[in-house]
């Protein structure tokens, strides 16, 4: 008898991604001629971390990586962070780290990281939970770090995007593949959270439910125990998968048009790199916007403060042309049409 | 004292559209030298209708109709479609009919018609109607019709699109301007519905409430009353502000990526025109996908049934060969590799 579906289900998803890191892994190798100079043992051999909060979506993950690794002669091992954001949440952490060694994972890591306040509460946790895991990363020599994140989370950043409402780059969630040198990896992101879940259950692995996961102070939270429920019961039970698929289809788009954007750019220049405004007029809206906001950056317009409406205004200096004078941009940046180029720079 | 803020955006949004049609005609006339052939009466002075179904949307966008066609030397009529639906619809119809002649508009049409069943009860209305509005323009040789969807319907219209999880072709919404020859307009693409409900009460032109809004059997109704509170509860204020903002950063994304795709695709035939796998291979994601979609709607797959899903598998034809069997697509179509070169046909 075989495992249990959701078991299976967990499995299976990470095989793939371990696959896929022993190719590059091989192929990285290889490259760097690593075959004469270091051991077999070492060689063959790279460390797959997991990133383990304790909830029910990374030990479901930790469980499988334990499973999985051994069999394709990959080492396993954990990390969990703790945020020190609530009481007793060190020994929480030292309890995560001895499960994940029950499992069988090694090496096992406990790190405690200070939060600031950067960007509001849970960007400022997200930054030091990632600061911790590259750290982690680089101490250990690991190869790459799996994150627990279910196709239910992907639906959720798809939706926190489309508030935003500044096109398809939002829409696109989380990468598969992400970090420096591709070194996160999600191998649930088509995983649903009730599989995750089940998968614990019946593996008798204990979970450990973060408040803050249903604290309606989090746009996250209400968008899970609110927004999406309200979403499926209007639009029906298929609304987290189509977002999913949402956010895949959307980064394809995205990466295609950044990178038609990124070579129209220098054929749009004059042989001063001013860009002419004549051959921006003729490039699709699409692919004109994107140069323009490339140009806003480059002259040091912070992206984070760069919206749509800024890029329309620069935009209609093109389009529509009627005599428009200097545009202010954020970070100090100005625009202006000056004989028929347009010209981006630090007012 | 002017009119009332509310009044004022709706004159103001279909001023602007009114200056387009003005524009486009002029231009039009002049390209078949009609300057010389008809009178002047007739050049200078196309016909605009408005569709209207009584309720404020549409009621609003009549009455701003009314006050801006005649300084602008454009004729303004009215259509209103009874689509025999309910009780007394007829009746309706003719009151519709009533009060957009009170207003000014001449001519004025009031047409029923028969729903049909195909594609759900939404569709089928919406066929019959937009049949309708076609032929009374042809009748009335009408330069264009003018449909009252306010930002909220624009909303609720990327939501839909996007619980299809079919791309962002889908997440565009309705377009400003559609239709054969760009017959239809929709100025109030940029309203919201608060502000078309207020012109009209402080207008004192009563409006009908079509109670099909409020009934939670249809998928947009439960959208509205239901899935976007909650969502904006969840997300905040600005969602249907950012989803409308969506539809136009999607649509130009999907037109710009349409256009690459038709430009590839005589790239990646052979002398025999067909397609190359190693063409096809070296193309983004998102373009070859669209290649690969375009082919299999001119092998006969019906674009409504063809879903990511079978593109993804065509895809792997190229991307993960592994020696796969024949496709089957919609339609009877097939997708295979032979030799390097990849055949869609009728199976």
């Amino acid at each position: 008898m075989g495992p249990h579906p959701a078991v299976a289900a967990i499995r299976l998803a990470v095989r793939h991604v371990l696959h896929d890191i022993l190719n590059e892994h091989r192929t990285t190798s290889q490259a760097y001629g690593l075959f004469e100079q270091v051991s077999h043992e070492r060689r063959s051999s790279p460390l797959v971390l997991v990133a383990c909060s304790g909830g029910a979506d990374s030990m479901a993950l930790a469980s499988a990586l334990a499973f999985e690794a051994p069999k394709l002669g990959i080492r396993a091992g954990g990390i969990t962070v703790d945020h020190g954001l609530q009481q007793g949440s060190d020994l929480r952490a030292e309890e995560v780290a001895l499960r994940l060694r029950e499992l069988g994972l090694d090496p096992v890591d406990s790190v405690a990281v200070t939060v600031g306040r950067e960007g509001g509460p849970e960007a400022a946790a997200r930054d030091a939970r990632y600061a911790a895991l590259d750290a982690a990363a680089v101490r250990h020599g690991a190869t790459a770090i799996l994150l627990g994140h279910t196709r239910d989370d992907q639906a959720e950043t798809v939706l926190l995007g489309l508030a935003r409402g500044s096109g398809i780059r939002s829409l696109s969630g989380m990468a598969a593949v992400s970090g420096a040198d591709g070194r996160y990896r999600r191998p649930f992101l088509k995983v649903d959270r009730q599989t995750a879940r089940k998968a614990c259950m019946v593996q008798s692995l204990p979970v450990w439910d973060d408040p803050h996961n249903a604290d309606p102070a989090y746009t996250r939270s209400r968008l899970r125990h609110e927004g999406l429920p309200a979403l499926e019961k209007a639009l029906g039970k298929g609304v987290v998968e189509a977002l999913a698929r949402t956010a895949q289809l959307s980064r394809d788009d995205a990466d295609a048009l950044d990178s038609w954007a990124r070579q129209a750019e220098t054929s749009v220049r004059d042989a001063a790199g001013r860009l002419e405004c004549a051959k921006l007029y003729a490039l699709p809206p699409a692919v004109r916007r994107r140069i323009l906001r490339r140009a806003a950056i480059e002259a040091g317009a912070p992206a984070g403060s760069l919206f749509a409406r800024h890029i329309e205004e620069v935009d209609r200096l093109i389009t529509g042309w009627r005599g428009q004078g200097v545009i202010n941009l954020p970070g100090k940046v100005v625009a202006q049409r000056q004989g028929g180029r347009l010209v981006i720079r630090q007012g």
